[in-house]
């Protein structure tokens, strides 16, 4: 039993790697719902879905979001009624009929944890793939406005809508205090042999799984087991606004700044052979490194990345 | 200036037959929105589309309803997701456009009137298209299920979801009592050099739209100026349950019955050729007959039509 803490487009990587080397059904991904949004009235899940569609094996390969074989009528109507100013989070037709059977079935009364299994179970996928909270929580961004001007926006304003090209002052997690984890996610840490910090975002997509509820304290609490992967490597996100986010919200963006936010977390951490010389400072801040190549390139990169952090498990005792 | 107090189908065919004959920018259609519903976290406005892509000249051909050359993308997703259970009322991808226009402008805080008059616009509808109100009236309807029990449900229920094939017992408008004209609604009519009541259904397009706030109290102040076109040739509808539903609630369906029900608001009833036998009942009913073919099967029909009801209005003096 594995269970995985993840973001987007990494985490499905990651997650996509461990499924071609265990058995998918002994795998819980906890998925970061604080992108969720409700736009033009339907609710999105961002994350959940390009889980989904990565481990179904139907997500569009050149944007890391969304369906293969999309068309766009949908949205080029709703660009040509607005003069171009709605339309800008891009939603195929395929992926509305997503949103539109689960905005359907919470207006219904069921639990986002219950249409996100119903969505999994229709497209085949054997991994148990839940929000990290059935409760909203919303992550918004304190931004700088080209003008100077700081603004709090939600968060696909700042990541979609901006493009996250504007520096970001401060994260707020809107709904934090009040959210518990979603039903089936206390019980899956707990029970895990293993638990992976999948290589996302540390501020905006790990970041709020691990404030909401007790699930920081229950990841905390299986330390030992718990190895996460860097999402930095050699001082760069791979994809997003990783890095500014952690040089601008004062933390370092490298492996060691990762380190100091995960070591409350996790004992080993997965580094890139480009971070090799910082695997001394990592240990300083408290985590065991493992060097390796990290870069998920394709799906062998993905499964030996993941045979490394399965093997990593496996060996608790040599954690700090 | 002409009003025209509209339902869906037929309503648009006789918008079709004025605008041919009379300054588009001259007529408001007054449309009936009892058959709005909120589905999919959408607001979806039938009778108002149905006007509006009709007269834009984009109208499905087929069905009467929806967009020319659609694609189906999302309710295929839809329906599969929901084993067929859901997407029964379908709405294609372009269409979709539509509806999330409407609903992320109403979310923003503007009136269905406002978004009524953005959705004509661009189209390039010259017609003034408003609904009936800007606030919620909900036709709800009392049906006999096949096992002979008594339920309500909302009108596309009763109409796509049931086919309009099981017995209605009553109908009731929601809202209504409390729901008060669109700001073009009452100083339209009261200007009109002449007001048409569409061949629509009584009971669940027309019958809204005079039940609402003062529109019914307007129309009758201006009946002598009112020519209404009987949706029922030969005691059947052209199309949809009027019939039914006029015989079901203890009406006679047949423009003798029509008459009855129109009389107070209408002095004159434009009647089928082939009703013509009934003329002096339905003078006998209050309404002067107007003989003449309604059946709008083509632009030319539709064309002749409008002929005959501008001729009617422009000599109300023969009306009783």
């Amino acid at each position: 039993m594995i269970v995985a803490l993840a973001g987007g487009v990494g985490a499905a990587r990651m997650l996509g790697g461990l499924v071609t080397i265990a058995d998918p059904a002994g795998i819980t991904a906890v998925v970061n719902t604080g992108d969720d949004t409700r736009l033009h009235g339907l609710h999105i899940s961002p994350d959940l879905d390009t889980v989904t569609y990565t481990l179904a094996g139907v997500i569009n390969p050149e944007t890391g979001w969304g369906l293969t074989g999309e068309t766009w009528a949908a949205m080029e109507e709703l660009r040509t009624y607005s003069g171009g100013r709605l339309g800008w989070f891009n939603l195929g037709d395929r992926d509305l009929g997503t949103h539109l059977y689960r905005t359907t079935r919470m207006e219904e009364g069921a639990s986002l944890s219950a249409v996100t299994a119903e969505i999994a179970a229709r497209w085949g996928v054997a991994v148990r793939i839940v929000p990290m909270s059935d409760h909203r929580v919303e992550t918004r961004v304190v931004i700088v406005e080209p003008d100077g001007r700081e603004q709090e926006v939600g968060f696909q304003d700042y990541f979609v809508g901006r493009h996250h090209d504007v520096p970001v002052r401060a994260i707020r997690l809107v709904g934090v205090e009040t959210a518990v984890a979603a039903p089936e996610v206390l019980p899956a840490i707990a029970a895990a042999d293993g638990i992976v910090i999948c290589p996302s975002n540390p501020i905006v997509s790990v970041g709020p799984v691990l404030a909401t509820g007790a699930i920081g304290a229950a990841v905390a609490a299986r330390r030992k087991r718990v190895v996460a992967v860097s999402p930095i490597v050699a001082g760069k996100a791979l994809k997003g606004p990783a890095d500014h986010m952690l040089t601008e919200l004062g933390h370092e963006a490298s492996v060691v700044g990762v380190a100091r936010l995960w070591s409350p977390f996790a004992a080993t951490l997965v580094i890139d052979e480009a971070d090799a010389g910082l695997a001394a400072e990592v240990r300083a801040a408290g985590m065991r490194p493992v060097v390796t190549p990290t870069v998920m390139s394709g799906p062998t990169e993905a499964a030996a990345l993941a045979r490394t952090v399965l093997d990593a498990m496996a060996d608790p005792a040599a954690a700090g």
